[in-house]
């Protein structure tokens, strides 16, 4: 018999993963609110509902044999049933409760002596202004921030009026050398898989990002550091799982932990062509109790996300589509979403290339000829 | 608005087409009798019915922009139709025709000057007799052949008993020195783009793939010969679409067409992950008017078919998959068929290494140890 196994969430992530999913014999379940969303047509059984709810998590889930996630915006009290029920979920609920809330991933970060950028827990504006001396900060919303929404810089003192009056997060602004992501695999045995660092430039204004490279140039050192600590914050959250870690590195080569995501990521997409086994094939092999697969590169790459044009909202039309597509070492990914907004994913290019200059050429090239517009 | 594409079969090569297309923004119709075939989840539209039947797939592609097939037992006639009526049907329907019947084909070959094996055409055993002279020789059904089934060697004339009753290509054995394949993929307007060849060993039992090698091994004048005759194929047939070009060289470093396949192939599974653009990819960007993309190989690549073992028939289960999944260079595609039977294609696994040495190696060792049992 096949196994069964769910995802709660049908973006772009639920579609790669069912990509990837066709090359077992896996019997998938997708379940979205947006029956036209990019996975609802690569499953077996896509499931209209809202994640969110419990009864609708839980009768989703209460015959699968297995559940995971491609967002974390999901009920977590239905997938402790689920657990509690003998369904294997990955990543445990209790990991999913504590990085969901960006104020219990810092306390985790805190509590297991993982190097993060120093911060405190304010419940309203009022709060801030005890923490004066914690400017320049950012300010982030505890639930509900994504893609740089949920964030706000805090110059000075000044700005306090920006800061959010809702439990949130402020942390002290960190001068970034550079910013990291290591994506990691763990199984139910514990066994870990640790891909090649990521190095990411982010665009200023969007807080999304702009193109990333893979593996990152770092000295050996600071790569030592940041694997430790990555695989550190992976084996203290006790779960079975994709894990993607973002560090920040700061002008002094310490490395400190930003966030983890517990699942497949936006950083990750480059191992569908650039690396032996993808996140995505990894997350079957952990949810289907196989061997972990190998996380070394095939070659080096960089990824472009395409992202909604600014004043451009409506049904998408891409600028340049075939200039990306002529070049010879360039995968486009389009999501399928129909509608653009600005700032929204809608799709990525991975290039590879044993050349850094020539990914780092290309990239430039993409970002500023693949337009998705209406 | 998005493009609306439909597959006639729903066989493995439409789920390796179909993943390949969520890539694109296409929105994917497939027809098929089986509702649990290897494609049917994959699209967004399934339409149950045989793709023999003239009114079924006249109905499902008469809404249709474009109609593509994974197999050529199909209906032409309704495809004719939906020519005349403006979707765009790649392969044309007249180079199904030409393709589908053994006959037809060899007779192209002879009209258009392209090498191949001598034969004659016979409409029963009284026939074959006549030819006597062709022995050791091939008998091949004119149509309904596949894998190896509707293939007759006939050694000598003691063995016209085995011959085909019904009309058949009579074809002179030829001194093989190797077999290979070369895929080339052609536009609507005419622009090509060729694959490295790949070089095949077959079972001489079951006539069923063993292994293949990409790129194939060849002095360069046989390739240079081997490209040019596959070219002329393409060419003459007039029609767009990814072709598939089976050819043998002989003793003599001759090269002989041996068939065409109008469509994905088996020969192409490796590009997938050994070339920039995989056979599927490219057909969607000739379906959807995308530029050509690159042919050359990232790394060369083995592939070794996962058939049915001998002896099992039933529910299938995969012996020695996690041993397989352990290998640091090799990709596993299972085809999602759930009953397993004596030379069924159940899957694939390709191999990538820069070291022909290591790709043997493996698809040996591969091929000894996953077996698809019950």
């Amino acid at each position: 018999m096949n196994k069964k196994v769910g995802i709660l969430g049908g973006g772009q992530l639920g579609r790669m993963l069912l990509q990837a999913a066709a090359n077992y014999t896996v019997e998938t379940y997708v379940l979205e609110n947006d029956e036209s969303c990019p996975a609802a047509h690569l499953c077996h059984h896509f499931t209209k509902g809202d994640i969110k709810d419990f009864d609708t998590v839980y009768n989703f889930g209460k015959n699968l044999d297995a559940i995971t996630i491609e967002i974390e915006n999901v009920n977590i009290e239905a997938l402790e049933k689920l657990e509690t029920e003998g369904i294997t979920v990955i990543p445990k609920p209790c990991v999913i409760r504590t990085i969901k809330n960006k104020i219990f991933q810092k306390q985790f970060y805190q509590e297991h002596a993982i190097p993060t950028a120093a911060f405190a827990v304010t419940n309203n504006k009022n709060e801030v202004q005890q923490f004066a001396s914690f400017f320049p900060a950012v300010h982030k919303l505890a639930e509900g921030g994504y893609d740089g929404k949920g964030v706000q810089i805090l110059e000075n003192e000044n700005e306090i009026e920006k800061a959010f009056n809702t439990p949130a997060v402020l942390e002290k602004c960190i001068k970034i050398q550079k910013e990291i992501a290591i994506i990691i695999a763990i199984n139910e045995k514990g066994e870990t898989a640790i891909y090649p660092a990521a190095e990411m430039i982010f665009d200023s204004v969007l807080n999304l990002l702009d193109y990333q490279l893979s593996p990152a140039k770092l000295q050996e050192k600071v790569l030592w550091k940041a694997e430790a600590i990555a695989l550190s914050v992976v084996k203290n959250l006790k779960s079975p799982g994709i894990f993607a870690v973002e560090l920040f590195i700061d002008n002094y080569n310490e490395v400190l932990v930003n966030e983890t995501a517990p699942r497949v990521h936006n950083s990750g997409h480059h191992t569908i062509e650039a690396n032996y086994c993808s996140q995505y094939d990894m997350l079957w092999r952990i949810l289907l109790q196989f061997p972990l697969g190998n996380t070394k590169p095939i070659l080096p790459s960089a990824i472009v996300n395409i992202i909604g044009a600014e004043n451009y909202v409506g049904a998408v039309q891409y600028e340049g589509l075939n200039d990306v597509l002529k070049m010879e070492n360039a995968f486009v990914h389009l999501y399928g979403k129909k509608e653009t907004k600005v700032g929204r994913k809608m799709g990525h290019v991975t290039i590879i290339s044993s050349d850094y200059t020539d990914l780092t050429h290309k990239a430039n090239i993409i970002k500023h000829t693949l337009k998705a517009k209406s």
